[in-house]
């Protein structure tokens, strides 16, 4: 054991019996340990000061390694890769698979709730599409090469705005009927340098959770901005992401210098900027302008997150489009029975979801919430003698749709047990004579340590609310 | 009205009186026109020898012309083309939408019920890959050309397995693991030259329901094979289609013969024949055999369906593979600690989703069943008076995550609920004076008729059963 690791157990253990003061303070402190600076005031009531001073120095590094994704993720089973495959490539194992699909369901469902129509469009298309949306020129050296199909030249799909622009361009549309808030879970394609490649961070083909917003008017577009926020905040909020501790916004504007970069739109760019400026200011949060970071087609306002690394990101977007609604030509029939122009919001709201991924593996390294753990409890049998009441048990769990394993009893207790909280179970039940008999099961929580006995229904009553609810 | 729209009309009439004598019979008849030869003697009993005969003449191609799907899609506005993305890529609308995203949810969670572990593999992967998994000179023709990505070439992959064998082959496993059952909702690319595409039956990029069973040997994997029989009866019978009636089994064996078309391994072969023969006659259903219809890798066992056009089609299918575990090194650990090879098993459950979604639209005319259907609810306020409440009850049926659309006042009702019934949205609601004074709702059933009024509570318990009990 290391002088740190020491320095880090004598810390444990000083908290762990602080922790009647303030069992919250130490929930915390366990959890982000890189962020106590944040509580350091909090620190000082238990006395421990001197701790914390060496404490700022060292452990950052150290800890941030012990998040990094890159190393948990296939020491919790969660991703691999495979040369055969290629670089870039992620496989989801079953276990982070369970983790893709919890996102993805909470996502698509909180967005149907919304007003969003989920929708399903092919994730490639005709060169000629991504040239009529003006992508192709701008982020042709992160496109794939073409694949020649009967005479025409397929894309990859970098983007998924012109496939819902083409949905949308099945029927005309009256005022009546927007704004129309087009989202799907799209595969998307960049091309990444070698070098570039970081585990699920960044990757070479994801899963973007998109959607488009054909809107109106320009307020009913900065209103839907707003609305785009408010889910981004709400499911952040769900995730455990703290506004401005975890992430803060940033309005990325354009240059109109840069006129190669941008669509060029003086006009157009300076009242978006404004309205964007506006909305951003009456939301009452704090965010930075960073010039010359916009789309090439508007202005947009970014969240921002670093990395276990410390690498800033930009991890969910909300954009306002200038020139799309022009080149595809979007329209609706307006009350006055006349064409109008359809204005246009880009938004991401969990992001990529491996990128997503990523980040939650860093910031609860690896000890996810219950609802998005792959494993939510370990059943343990204290010995053979248990195996077939543990086993019933057992199968109670899964029929509640649980996500359950059970050891087998041939290994001891203890190294049982340690295997499970290193695979950061949440709930790990020990089930023996005294539970056996009174129909009960011994909780023990991975970060909350002995949580008593409970009947089973009891428990299963107790996790299945933590679940729908999505306790952090 | 034509002769053809009257005659029915007529008949039609017929067997609304003849309700009475035999409901379901009547209920059968309107829903599989075409199959009505199968009840020409329940027919006979109705009295109406005379109409049968003139029926099974003329009807057939006019209903099915009816039922066909690349009419009733569009017209339904549940998928849409466009030549700006390309041939063969459906861009599914919202209401398309909901379709497959009930049947991805459906079987993703009978799946993980039935013991597979669902995961995500990349839709790309090297060329070499394929070359190694065989696939490439044996379906060359349809995949499509490489991408080049540093120096690699790239292929949109034709097939899931070869990247479920290289997530297997993250680490060695012991016997106790196996089987390991890998399902997936992938998306396959093949090159289907322009003549053959066909709505959404035949298309060039489709999300494959697929698995591959890790065994550790013949006898586990005839064992899984037969599992994976039952869950596909098990879902189509869940999705209103009967053995015998809409689908049958093939048995599809290779030819010892041609050397070239499958994998040599004589006795391999004739063992694996065998096997299934033994598994299908076990099972005690019909089955024909059908030489020369095999994979390269082995026989297999197929569900065999004919859509609206009376073209027979392999929807479903489970595989033997004779050759992949070598090509791959697919071991495990024996219980005599020594390495075993594993054998395989390719199976789709409810097979390609797009083309399932044609046969479904075909099958039930596009008058889905409840938990499939996009709009479920139509609530339409009898006049501008009654807007309010039927908003109340609007808002009331989506807070219980109800499919539900409200129609203004301002077009007459009885035009709004012909509008709703071409829409085949199977409950509408008219609230009037009545209702909004007892609370109730005046219950229209798209192909029961007029229903009764319930209170709006006991209205919801009930379909809400309909849903979660996936009723026909």
């Amino acid at each position: 054991m290391g002088r740190m690791e020491a320095l880090k157990n004598r810390i444990y253990g000083l908290f762990r019996r602080a922790r009647t003061q303030s069992e919250k303070l130490v929930f915390h402190f366990v959890r982000t340990l890189s962020e106590q600076r944040e509580y350091t005031s909090h620190f000082k009531k238990v006395n421990i000061p001197f701790i914390i001073s060496r404490m700022n120095k060292i452990s950052e590094n150290e800890d941030s390694k012990k998040r990094d994704h890159k190393e948990l993720g296939p020491q919790l089973d969660l991703f691999a890769f495979s040369d055969a495959v290629g670089k870039g490539l992620p496989l989801l194992t079953p276990k982070g698979s369970v983790i893709r699909r919890e996102l993805e369901r909470f996502i698509v469902d909180e967005e149907i709730k919304r007003g969003y129509q989920h929708v399903y469009t092919p994730d490639i298309a005709k060169l000629d599409l991504y040239k009529k949306s003006g992508h192709y020129p701008h982020y042709k050296d992160s496109m794939y090469a073409p694949i020649e199909i009967d005479g025409d030249e397929f894309m990859l799909r970098p983007m998924t705005c012109p496939h819902h622009f083409e949905l949308y361009l099945r029927r005309p549309w009256s005022y009546r009927e927007l704004p129309i808030r087009y989202a799907e879970l799209a595969k998307l394609y960049r091309y990444e340098q070698s070098g570039e490649l970081m585990g699920l961070q960044r990757v070479r083909s994801f899963c973007l959770a998109d959607a488009h917003i054909i809107c109106k008017n320009e307020e009913e577009a900065v209103s839907e901005m707003g609305k785009a926020l408010d889910l981004i905040e709400y499911a952040n909020g769900v995730l455990g992401l703290k506004m401005g501790e975890y992430y803060h916004y940033r309005l990325s504007l354009g240059s109109r210098a840069n006129s190669e970069k941008y669509y060029k739109n003086d006009a157009g760019w300076e009242k978006a900027e404004m309205l964007l400026r506006k909305l951003m200011k009456e939301r009452g949060v704090d965010f930075v302008e960073a010039k010359d970071e916009a789309a090439f087609y508007g202005p947009k306002i970014d969240i921002q997150m670093k990395n276990a690394n410390g690498k800033e990101d930009t991890v969910f977007t909300v954009q306002y489009d200038l020139c799309m609604p022009e080149k595809f030509n979007l329209t609706y029939i307006g009350e006055d029975g006349k064409e109008h122009r359809a204005f246009v919001v880009h938004r991401s709201s969990i992001g990529s979801i491996e990128r997503t991924i990523a980040f939650l593996i860093e910031h609860y390294s690896g000890a996810f919430p219950l609802w998005l753990s792959p494993v939510q409890v370990a059943v343990l049998p204290l010995s053979e003698k248990f195996v077939d009441y543990t086993g019933k048990i057992f199968e109670k769990l899964k029929e509640e749709n649980i996500r359950v394993e059970m050891t087998d009893a041939d290994e001891p207790l203890g190294k049982r047990i340690r295997e499970s909280e290193m695979q950061k179970i949440p709930y790990v039940l020990v089930v023996g004579e005294k539970e056996e008999k009174e129909g009960t099961v011994s909780i023990r929580h991975h970060s909350r340590g002995q949580e008593g006995e409970v009947s089973i229904e009891e428990f299963i009553k107790k996790i299945k609310k933590e679940i729908k609810d999505k306790v952090i």
